[in-house]
């Protein structure tokens, strides 16, 4: 087996709180990391200055270690056609809730760069986590510079391997369970994306960084399934999504707590990738999985209006509910308390 | 926990052999119940006669406890415009092998039926586990009388509790990761599907009957780690097919040695009903799952003629390789051995 992130991060559990951008901030990873797991500050959806104030805000609770993620897609040139055809798509429901499209803005989610570079620079967080990959060599090579232990998510052995051979500290096996966007970066094709059951044993044996397992895992028998399995720690996001101190929205949580809950799909019409969450009317309406939503971060403009106008009047329908499948495991309960039962085995 | 399933079945191991149809026999069953674990008859390619046959032939081979699997699909009647249609979509295929299609038969998956029972209660296997769902009540009664275990497959919390409250003594939560048919009969929405991290442990929350596990499990790791997160066994199917008692063909055992095992996808173009194999040629060339195709079991007529041409000059293009996500861990070994294996934690 390979080594306890305990002993890689210099934490007492072997569990990371998931980053999850848009439903917390530092309050959760705080919380987490005071438990003795590895709190997570999700950096994807802030600039350069509001991760800076995180990261104050983080250690004005906690003095421990943290890891902060960034997402490194590239943002590709906006396709002014593809954006048009899919307000027609739209265009329905933007009648029916009385809503004007949004003008095209700058995407709101923002990859790794320089300007970030300079932040884990200058405030050194212990780990440093990426989402689609890994930034350009020049930009790695700063953030590995700085001491800081580096992961990124694997949704196939390939992208496991090709991470290992560009210097991670450990991958992370994201399984298809997963909540909110999935990893992949080497392949577009959902099919082959593995339950985490046969992603995990299959990644152990192909890399020699330590595997961290992620996805469906919600409870104190799934975290010593995964390491019985042979992870060397877990990564969990949903079941903090009710934690007091994340900033997961009314509508989100109301989601999360009900039946519907028990039924999630990974759907690309959120944000142009594909992310698994609740099944709502927007992804039962359009489908989950369209060809002809703008590429990744720019769909995201798209829905915008619908979500504030629905969420205003305390509905769901069209907000993306990001959730694992055991969302239904969800319970209202502090982060560090979650955090020590889910390590006791 | 639950109770094992070895006190349940008078077995040794808590392993119970995946029914396989068109794979294996009684040779494979009679192995592996020797070696302490369930070994399983599949009847749904078989007649009341067919079946009769390999019962006798397992008790020639092993005295122990033994599973008789059967399908309870209903058998649509035939549409034969649909049917049509579908000929004239794989007609690139017929005309590039050049086969002619088959003329429309009855269908290889037999339902259980009258004459099936009449096997049962002369034959009185141990255990009977059933797929797509149980047949109806009168049937199933009859099962019930001969004092055989009955089993049926979940792959959803809806489906659990409908077994249990129909009175199965043990239900088999069939995660996304299995090979071969899905299980799935009150829904046909390849959404609600879910990795068994995360369908065993909200089953065995929302049930009092044993869940066993069954998806992905592959090794002694996996057979551990199911366990420790409640099932009351296991059943493996896919880690299975290159034993030497297996009946798996020439061109099927080569895709599971090979690099491409590792990529597996759900697919309804062979039988009409979505089921996992390794991604082929008829697969990626059609897309793996279609609207048009004719319903299960009838679409298994149209690519006969195909795979038989196909196969004949060693070729898999056109064979359904039926898999699971931990394909790609296959070995060439004894079921006894492989059972020993599975069980030594």
């Amino acid at each position: 087996m390979t080594a306890n992130i305990t002993q890689l991060f210099g934490i007492e559990l072997p569990i990371i709180q998931a980053p999850m951008a848009g439903v917390q901030g530092s309050a959760l990873a705080a919380a987490v990391s005071n438990a003795g797991g590895l709190g997570s500050i999700p950096a994807a959806m802030l600039d350069a200055d509001g991760l800076r104030r995180e990261i104050e805000a983080f250690r004005a609770q906690c003095g421990r270690p943290f890891n902060v993620n960034f997402f490194c897609h590239t943002n590709p040139p906006a396709d002014r056609e593809r954006e048009a055809a899919w307000l027609r798509t739209l265009a329905p429901f933007y009648d029916e809730l009385g809503v004007a499209p949004a003008a095209a803005k700058t995407p709101a989610r923002a990859p790794f760069d320089e300007a970030f570079a300079a932040v884990v620079e200058e405030l050194r967080p212990a780990v440093v986590s990426f989402h689609f990959g890994l930034p350009e060599d020049a930009l790695l090579d700063r953030v590995r510079n700085t001491g800081a232990k580096i992961l990124s998510s694997a949704t196939t052995i390939e992208e496991a391997l090709w991470l290992e051979a560009r210097g991670v500290d450990a991958v992370i096996a994201q399984g298809l369970e997963a909540g909110g966007h999935r990893g992949m970066f080497l392949t577009a094709d959902l099919t082959t994306q593995l339950g985490i059951f046969a992603l995990l044993p299959q990644m152990i044996d192909a890399v020699r960084v330590p595997v961290i397992a992620a996805g469906g895992i919600a409870d104190a028998r799934g975290v010593a399934a995964a390491l019985r399995l042979g992870a060397a720690g877990v990564q969990i996001g949903t079941a903090y999504l009710l934690c007091t101190e994340a900033t997961t929205s009314a509508v989100h949580r109301k989601a999360l707590s009900g039946e519907g809950a028990r039924h999630t799909a990974v759907t690309n019409i959120f944000t142009g990738r594909p992310a698994r969450g609740i099944v709502n009317r927007f992804m039962r309406d359009l489908g989950p999985i369209r060809d002809d939503v703008p590429p990744f971060p720019h769909a995201a403009t798209a829905f915008a209006p619908l979500r504030a106008a629905a969420e205003a009047a305390g509905s769901s329908d069209f907000s993306p509910l990001w959730a694992g499948q055991n969302a239904s495991r969800c319970r209202e309960i502090s982060a560090a308390e979650l955090t020590r039962e889910l390590a006791d085995q």
